[in-house]
């Protein structure tokens, strides 16, 4: 199996990076690159996610994958060896975000030629990474059951920004006090229009759901 | 119940925030006042770890808390309904961390005469909080187990300042892939000092642990 690459990424120097994401949306829209941004707080699932994701999608889409972390390569050789897709690790130095640059360092690194969907794993973190517009298609996160269903009363700006909420680790539902109405409820409190999808990452139950959401999003954007 | 009084922090004006955090250390020594900073993930069991560890400490030793988020004041209603000490809520204003000068305008907050043990519960967030000393005299950090074992390895910083790790939710540990030993091994390479102690909050399995180990701080600290 190939060493992935590791991307040391610099801190950006742009001052008005709403209009930096806004201008690399338009970049990516041209050359029909659906970008996700999935964030999370740490350990909620977003790898092991993505890798039924990408399983499930890479033979009707062309995926490729930047890893975020402040170090290690751990999640992007996972998503290489649990794959075959592209998959690059970006070490944000410390950082505790990417911005439209930092995002733009990394889409660098990656070969987008017949590229329909980029996936950017943020770092796992639930408060920085929702200041930043990173010039994504779609923001997406991940809530696991463990972490509680308060977590949209604490962390508003994050469930504020995301077109798709993905409740994970459903199988372990038994053994924590988690009300997935009350989630919803909370969730629709910060934003009215996001979805939530209950998934289970490991089993696989729900994956399909966020694919078909996934897919529609890719289309849409394609042929808007 | 009485409310609990919810604080709205004011950005910090101090340049030199270690310098800062020295002097907050120093004025707490003299006024005989322990400062516990206690940091973790989103939902990783702050709040009850604290509730099952003030009511053991609570006759022993006097008690002051300051619940910091971004939003909402959940924590601090629980630890004054589950506690009965005296618990104030810090809102951030969308800040991920506080630093010296906004953990000083907590604690302005609170009636410190007597009080030999002050708890920060700092924002969920194994980034940014890392980064900045609170002036607290000990830091400490939950790790649960559903987040898994290789967050040294992604959090470095956070790991290497912490005195203490908690590694909570050990209930569960059946139903997740978490390797103790090697969690453990992972803390130390980051921070040989950092004591390991895993706990379940939620039952009370090794708390006694821990309210041994922080009244040994605690009593360390006044003599020191």
């Amino acid at each position: 199996m190939d060493e992935v690459r590791v991307i040391e990424i610099k801190k950006s120097i742009f001052e008005d990076n709403d209009r930096d994401a806004d201008r690399l949306r338009g970049e990516l829209k041209k050359k029909g690159v659906f970008l996700l941004n999935l964030m999370s707080s740490p350990g909620s699932g977003k790898t092991t996610t993505l890798i039924k994701t990408i399983n499930a999608l890479k033979d009707r889409l062309n995926i490729a994958v930047m890893e975020a972390d402040i170090d290690s390569d751990v999640d992007a050789k996972k998503i290489l060896e649990g794959t075959g897709v592209p998959s690059i690790q970006l070490h944000t130095g410390g950082m505790c975000h990417l911005d439209a640059e930092m995002t733009r360092q990394g889409l660098d690194n990656l070969d987008l030629e017949n590229v329909d969907l980029a996936i950017l794993e943020n770092v796992g973190n639930l408060v920085c990474p929702a200041e930043f517009d990173t010039g994504s298609s779609k923001n997406c996160m991940i809530l696991s059951v463990p972490e509680g269903h308060d977590k949209p009363l604490k962390y508003p700006l994050m469930f504020s920004i995301c077109d798709l909420v993905l409740v994970n680790k459903i199988d372990v539902m038994p053994y924590f006090d988690f009300d997935l109405d009350l989630c919803g409820k909370y969730v629709h409190m910060r934003n009215p229009k996001a979805q939530v999808i209950p998934i289970c990452a490991k089993t696989g139950e729900g994956i399909e759901r966020f694919t078909t959401w996934l897919e529609d999003q890719v289309k849409d954007w394609k042929e808007s």
